[in-house]
């Protein structure tokens, strides 16, 4: 793995490491205000109480997070993208992540269906949108706005911008995949502040954090194989990034 | 048990069970209007999996509620009280009632203080408000609002008036509580339609449906005492029924 890349006109330098994810490997670098972001061939389910070693899932999901944060910022919607290193390694604006997850949900699937005993695949309208804590010792709770506001995990200003903002990444994403003849069921997304305060938006965009579903077969194409246990997830991953990657030429 | 009782110059007989709850049996009347709800002598936690015979609960409960009901109505607030036939049985406007249950929190408690880690007593500034799905079956699930209009529950004008209204409850109950050196510390409301669909408080207003401290013991005086099996929970129910009538005089 190299350990210095050029962005702008400048070398980058990898350094410590910052934090050991699930999915990722963050480094610090000489620069305080980018991150070098390694994706890992590894997959887990249930906050991380089941992982499995996938070869090549870390290069899939880099290389279509990349498209899909091309494809935002061509939409004018700001995110945390600022180029690639290797198949696998990239550089990130370094923010101050919020402890949010924010969930879109277009159709009900998953947990939304056995929570409320749901239609699967239900077109939700409107829009269904989520927060829960980021907090793996708690499993992450749902959350709503005033037990938000109450803890002080973030503001009424933060809570009303991340719904709108999510929604414009929903639109973006929506379309992208409609292109491709896919469904965007739903998808998680993580804010964090720059040194403004300014919310943008960060993580990655990929199959581990969407559902997608083929619109003529009905199959998943994300990491609900992998939850299911039913089959090689790389197969979908592979075909989502083989039909952005057409639809790029 | 009496099955005919005076309302407005009119006589109410007793028909039908309606419906035969965890706490309350609920009666239709010959007025399509009214119904006639008795106060059970029993408890129930965690959904109902849990419950016990507690001598005189009813007619606790049942005169707790109505002298809260009758505050209200004093403050303004309309509810559905309409009078008491005996020391366990009411009348009531029959009204519609909404699949949600409305919770209030002043202060950090129970499954809030489990589910965030947070300070138990912890003042939650805002109150915090939350939406809970009424289904027995999927154990009232918590819901936030693009969920409740996705899955039709309710409406967003619904939706505000609930939270509003459900904090006008809270400072007129935080008032009356606060005048007999007890806090509110959470409760649950349940809200009904009537015939030209306004939205009107229902159910009951007793310590089964909230958590009451005293300020000076840090007693609970509420249905804590019998979740938490920590002995007779009459005992605490009747100490807030005599504060309350002592209040009254
Ligand atoms: N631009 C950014 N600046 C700082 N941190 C970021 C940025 N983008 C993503 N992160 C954080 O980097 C980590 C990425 O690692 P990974 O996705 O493997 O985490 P994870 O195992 O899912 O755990 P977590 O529950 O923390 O998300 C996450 O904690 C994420 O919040
Ligand atoms: N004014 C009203 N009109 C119609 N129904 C009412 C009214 N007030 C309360 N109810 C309903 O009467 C029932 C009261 O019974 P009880 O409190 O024992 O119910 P429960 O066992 O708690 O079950 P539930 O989950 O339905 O509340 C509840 O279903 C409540 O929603
Ligand atoms: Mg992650
Ligand atoms: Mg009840």
């Amino acid at each position: 793995m190299s350990s210095a890349t050029e962005y702008e006109d400048k070398t980058v330098t990898r350094g410590e490491l910052k934090y050991q994810g699930k999915a990722k490997q963050v480094y610090f670098t000489d620069n305080p205000t980018i991150l070098w972001v390694h994706y890992m061939d590894q997959a887990t389910a249930l906050n991380g109480k089941v992982h499995e070693n996938i070869p090549e899932k870390g290069q899939l999901n880099s290389a279509i997070s990349h498209i899909l944060f091309e494809h935002l910022t061509r939409q004018g919607i700001e995110n945390h993208y600022l180029s690639s290193v290797s198949e696998t390694d990239e550089l990130d604006l370094a923010l101050d992540i919020l402890p949010i997850e924010v969930v879109t949900r277009n159709y009900a699937s998953g947990h939304f269906v056995s929570k409320f005993n749901a239609t699967p695949m239900q077109k939700l309208t409107p829009v269904v949108q989520e927060f829960y804590y980021k907090s793996d010792e708690l499993d992450d709770p749902f959350m709503n706005d005033s037990q938000i506001l109450a803890l002080g995990f973030a503001t009424l200003s933060e809570l009303t911008k991340l719904r709108a903002y999510a929604q414009e990444v929903n639109q973006a994403l929506t379309e992208i995949f409609d292109e491709i003849n896919i469904n965007l069921v739903d998808f998680k997304l993580e804010y964090g502040r720059d040194s403004e305060g300014k919310l943008i938006l960060a993580d990655e965009l990929s199959p581990d954090n969407m559902r997608l579903v083929d619109q003529k077969t009905g199959k998943s194409l994300d990491k609900d194989v992998f939850r299911k246990h039913a089959g090689d997830v790389t197969v979908g991953y592979r075909d989502v990034l083989s039909r952005l990657e057409n639809l790029e030429k």
